[in-house]
């Protein structure tokens, strides 16, 4: 609980949720007739609603960015780190807008809403989505608060995904892609990752071919099994031995039949397995990580990313992480070289870091200056405009 | 099926099975009254008995190291591409040992064996084992067949751990000690990821607390999902995106409900999880990850391992693999400069491959060059003691 909201945070926030009732045609061919979209703003429109960044989130995340929902909050959200007045992401300066993805399940209509159709929960037949498709409806949220023109939109993971998307689907309305410890497709060894994780989960005999909401129940333990294959690639190697190494929970090998836990790792991934699954919906879950298999940046311009970027009309920054092995450096020193191919305006910068894919979320002096740099260039041409 | 036996195999082989009546206390302080051991031999061993080579097998391997069973088997052994005539670990001068470990499931006593007390199958109540348990039963192995000392105690991974173990636990009983892909302890990392195939395991609701086979059952779903994260584990990102890439089952994405294979590696994996459960038993693969986290070389010497490696009597090969990420070129750097510390002869080679940790399983010029080289120099050792 913050006794008192730190003086640098958005303090308390209310998301909003807005029903869309014209239907939208997804990448799938199917059609949603009609959805909500559970969204958080931070800061304020100008008059010339130039100063509006968008905020993308990755398969776990939500819209909830920033500040706190109540006084009880233990934790603010998710990118509270870089989103608040005076921070990297400046809400002084930026209207800033995040909203839940659809498919999600924190507020925007995903697998656990209503499906008119039937009168029960969509499940299991939740239409799959792709990154395009949250990008339509973002262009849509934009559209209802009157913003023609992103200022930027940022994304870290899958959430870079999308800000690419955007560049290619809407290249007059963003003025800058920042794209963070992302890819334009994932490797073999992701998806190897995400189908074993969507195996723990459709495995689970309480998964019940996803209606497990009409039996009353939850894939929990395939669910926390995902996560806990999630958390660990998401980490690196060093970052889980500075954390805990090889230290014991009871000082020495126990070796008994009875024990089943030695170190302190296992306590650990068992808590993250089992926390998540009490704010995660499974079906949620799948649908995130196919949409993360499918986004293939280049697949429609013949494999070659410098065409598919040809199009974009933005400026790029691209950001990696030395010690992310599953969004390597590689992969985003890929994404510059397309936008280079392609006479694109891109900067790059490959952080130091030891915390691996989630480095784009924590603390670090060097990611937050250069980001910080950057995006008061951004400030500047708003303000010109303002 | 091998139509023809290829003129380097050992051949047809056949596996002998030892009942040792005496009781072995475990490092447990449990004590098995009296076990099985199922073991293979390549070669001939010499009057003085000097040329005999043990090779230690890993996690999912057995005492069938080389060589077929049958006609009709369709592959051989599992280090066949190094052990037989002519080979890097050469029949035709060497006497070869390898044997299924306890808590095995391939014929030694393990958690399918029956329990005398009891009259029931082991099950979970099969005491837990460490590296050292085995270097014990293979010390007995080695006074059965006549063996005082080993020309070489070779292992790769787990059983490269095994290998240094024999260095101090019987330090007069090898003249060289050959350590690949290995480590002194594993990293938290490798930790995690063996807690977790574990947890798929046990949260299989066919696995009956360890007492499946009691049940008729066996927790396949889970032990699938085990052996598809060690599979995923053991190759390197580059590997996999060699053999699958992006590659689709249908040319292009389906994105309908029903189908939930869109990626060859999906099919890949799920091949490799089913084959697997076939073959294998689930509390042997727990024993064998408890074992692998277990294993702590210096940790009765102040975790200094320069001490530990004191009292070490024979001379040490170390091979790494550049691609091989769960046990990295730095762990077996580690080995060398502990061995250096300790003023032990060592050789190290870290080879260049993109295969992974399976690298030390598959061919691969210069390991095998270098590999060679190192044994033609124990053979002459050998030689000079006939």
């Amino acid at each position: 609980m913050p006794k008192n909201i730190p003086a640098n945070s958005v303090g308390l926030v209310s998301p909003t949720t807005h029903h869309f009732e014209q239907p939208l045609t997804l990448a799938s061919g199917k059609v949603l007739p009609a959805f909500d979209v559970v969204y958080e703003t931070y800061g304020t429109l100008n008059r010339a609603a130039s100063n509006a960044i968008l905020v993308c989130h990755a398969l776990s995340g939500d819209h909830h960015a920033a500040g706190y929902h109540g006084m009880d909050d233990t934790k603010p959200g998710w990118w509270d780190e870089y989103v608040g007045p005076g921070k990297v992401i400046d809400s002084n300066k930026f209207f800033i807008v995040s909203s839940n993805n659809i498919g999600g399940c924190s507020g925007s209509t995903g697998p656990a809403s209503i499906n008119p159709e039937t009168g029960n929960a969509w499940g299991a037949s939740f239409p799959r989505l792709r990154a395009r498709d949250w990008v339509k409806v973002q262009a849509r949220l934009a559209d209802l608060l009157g913003i023609q023109q992103w200022a930027a939109v940022i994304g870290g993971s899958l959430g870079g995904m999308q800000a690419m998307r955007w560049s290619l689907e809407y290249p007059d309305r963003l003025r800058h892609c920042i794209v963070i410890a992302s890819a334009m497709k994932l490797t073999a060894q992701n998806l190897a990752f995400n189908e074993i994780a969507r195996q723990a989960i459709t495995s689970d005999l309480n998964y019940h071919a996803g209606d497990y909401l009409a039996h009353g129940t939850a894939p929990e333990t395939g669910l926390a099994l995902a996560r806990m294959i999630g958390h660990v690639t998401y980490l690196s190697d060093g970052a889980m031995g500075e954390k805990f190494g090889r230290e014991l929970r009871s000082g020495s090998f126990d070796l008994g039949q009875d024990s089943d836990i030695e170190f302190q790792v296992q306590s650990y991934l068992r808590h993250q397995g089992k926390s998540f699954t009490g704010n995660f919906d499974a079906n949620t879950y799948i649908l995130m990580t196919q949409a993360l298999d499918y986004f293939d940046l280049a697949r429609e311009y013949d494999d070659d990313a410098a065409t598919a970027f040809t199009g974009a009309q933005c400026k790029f920054l691209v950001v990696s992480f030395t010690s992310d092995w599953r969004f390597a450096p590689e992969r985003s020193r890929e994404i510059v070289n397309a936008l280079i191919a392609a006479g694109k305006s891109v900067s790059y910068a490959e952080i130091e870091s030891a915390a691996g894919h989630d480095a784009f979320l924590l603390p670090n002096v060097r990611y937050e200056k250069f980001f910080d740099a950057y995006l008061c260039n951004v400030i500047e041409e708003c303000e010109g405009e303002k």
